[in-house]
């Protein structure tokens, strides 16, 4: 996500076209912002984050002419409709209330001064972002294997992101530093994440990337072919349990028959200590129709219906660790590094 | 696979068009049904066995001008070729062996007797696999839950088989005796074979299936929904080791993992006490493209490759029981049911 200099426009990269199409839409109103969140535009906990900030700036310039009283249901009014966008992942509310934070400290002055700072603070959201990745990938590479295969679950990278990524931070700081890291990417069904925009990233990077079906993982880690597992999150439980994309849990079952590292990698902002543990977690469903239409082909007979729970919880038994901006650290002890 | 009434063609359901397109495709020598195996017109173990089996009764029909000497190299040459087309089910080997048999008895007898004993011979294994299928289902379905769901991988029925089905078969038995279960069928890529066609066949018998993306089905077991799990097989080693669809390895893993029992039903057609384990079974790799193309679409961007094991082998140990119509076993123990 990008917000145009003007404040009065977002930029979002049409990820469900990827790899075949690059082209960007452009937003115009925090309803819009809301919608390209749910419809999976755009997706990845940080990025939707970060794209609720910028569809909150869009919501304080649209009321420029407002009163403080006026501005700050305006900005209430924005901020439910983006949160209700999608469930799971925490960064979107998390979002939200520091833009709600600071419509409140600032509902008293200027309309171009309050849309200004408001496009500020959806600048200054992204660029943390940005480092919090970068940060938690020179944490999470020391974790890395020295050479050899690594798999990773839907797409943690820079598209899901202010930009890096955070569990493809770590491989790309893991290779940064010298290490002789492959990447086996799950394709992720429903939506392919792993096949059209994890591959897309890592190929533009150089980096060598293989796709697979997500039932291939557990034969090659049988194999011996996979060295550690590396994954991004939606939310993470003051526990430790982790919530991310579905097929998730899986992996950490079979890393744990396998005797395979199983790291996630996610920003503070992914950290919800107020969730006491993953039971808590809402886990968001979604249609039947994205799991039987691929590619716009139906795939199923008319009249089955295809369960479409999008997101699961791995319970922190199963996570050999946590790395954030914060540190690193076993996923019971993620409440430690609140500080 | 069906043989025509005069042995001069064989009918395959154009199994890659369902479920959109119901169409039977015509063939007449024994190279065309080799070319059907090997594309997966016809898929699914004991199914292949019988469509090799009429594809040996076609050579028959071709080579009746041959002398003894003729027929019998027509027909080790048609053998070589159907054995050739896919590499990992044994039945498809099985009838071959069992076709060359009769040949090196019959080879001395006038062409057209010969010809005829051959398409009989094809309609006998036919018919004793759809036999074999109810029998197994008998034996299979006391094992099944009252109630609840059960949890399939890849199309092991009326598809796959002469009719009926292995695992399906069994489902369809318990259904039967009364008990009220559900299915749960693993869509199964890369070529949906779940959402395809068991969602398809189970659909037209009236049972209630639905449709999950394989990374699902750990979760909806974290859940406690899933009360057994019942596949097929491609091979089964002397030792119970079982190799089925790429897929089948984790859905075993995870059934252990969670206490949930994990059946193998088939045919004793697909249990190769020559292979001592399941590392001497060969796996077919096929191309990447038929992962990295669904429905017509390329679904990751060129220039990078996805992995493409068919199939892979569930150790015995992850087995609860294998169903047969030879009866009931503990893997450990199918070896006992040879007599």
């Amino acid at each position: 996500a990008e917000l145009s200099p003007e404040g009065d426009q977002v930029f979002l990269l049409e990820q469900r076209e990827l790899p075949g199409v690059e082209r960007y839409v452009t937003l115009g109103t925090a309803a819009e912002v809301a919608e390209g969140i749910r419809a999976m535009v755009v997706r990845g906990a940080p990025a939707i984050g970060i794209a609720a900030a910028y569809g909150m700036a869009l919501a304080a310039r649209a009321a420029q002419t407002e009163d403080a009283e006026g501005y700050l249901a305006a900005m209430r009014q924005a901020g439910a409709i983006l949160d209700a966008a999608r469930p799971t992942a925490v960064n979107l509310s998390w979002a939200v209330r520091r833009a709600l934070a600071l419509a409140a400290s600032h509902a008293h002055q200027g309309g171009a001064e309050r849309a200004e700072a408001m496009a500020a603070l959806g600048r200054a959201i992204h660029r943390d972002d940005v480092e919090a990745c970068r940060a938690m990938g020179r944490l999470g590479a020391a974790h890395m294997p020295d050479e050899g295969a690594v798999l990773t679950h839907c797409n943690a990278g820079a598209l899901a992101t202010g930009g890096y990524g955070t569990a493809l931070g770590v491989i790309r700081a893991a290779i940064e530093a010298g290490k002789r890291i492959r990447v086996l990417a799950d394709e992720t069904r429903p939506y392919l994440q792993g096949a059209r925009l994890t591959a897309w990233e890592l190929q533009k990077d150089g980096v060598n990337v293989e796709v697979l079906a997500d039932s291939m993982a557990g034969w090659l880690m049988q194999r011996g072919e996979i060295k550690a597992v590396v994954v991004g999150a939606d939310r993470i439980a003051r526990n430790g349990d982790v919530a991310n994309k579905i097929g998730t849990y899986a992996v950490a079952c079979l890393a744990k028959h396998h005797g395979i590292p199983f790291y996630v990698a996610a920003p503070w902002s992914t950290v919800d200590l107020a969730t006491p543990d993953g039971s808590a977690i809402p886990i968001e469903e979604r249609s039947s129709e994205e799991v039987a239409v691929i590619g716009g082909k139906r795939m199923m007979p008319e009249g089955v219906r295809a369960r479409h729970p999008a997101f699961d919880v791995t319970p922190a038994a199963l996570v050999t660790a946590i790395f954030t901006e914060r540190g690193a650290a076993a996923p019971g002890e993620i409440a430690r590094l609140a500080g």
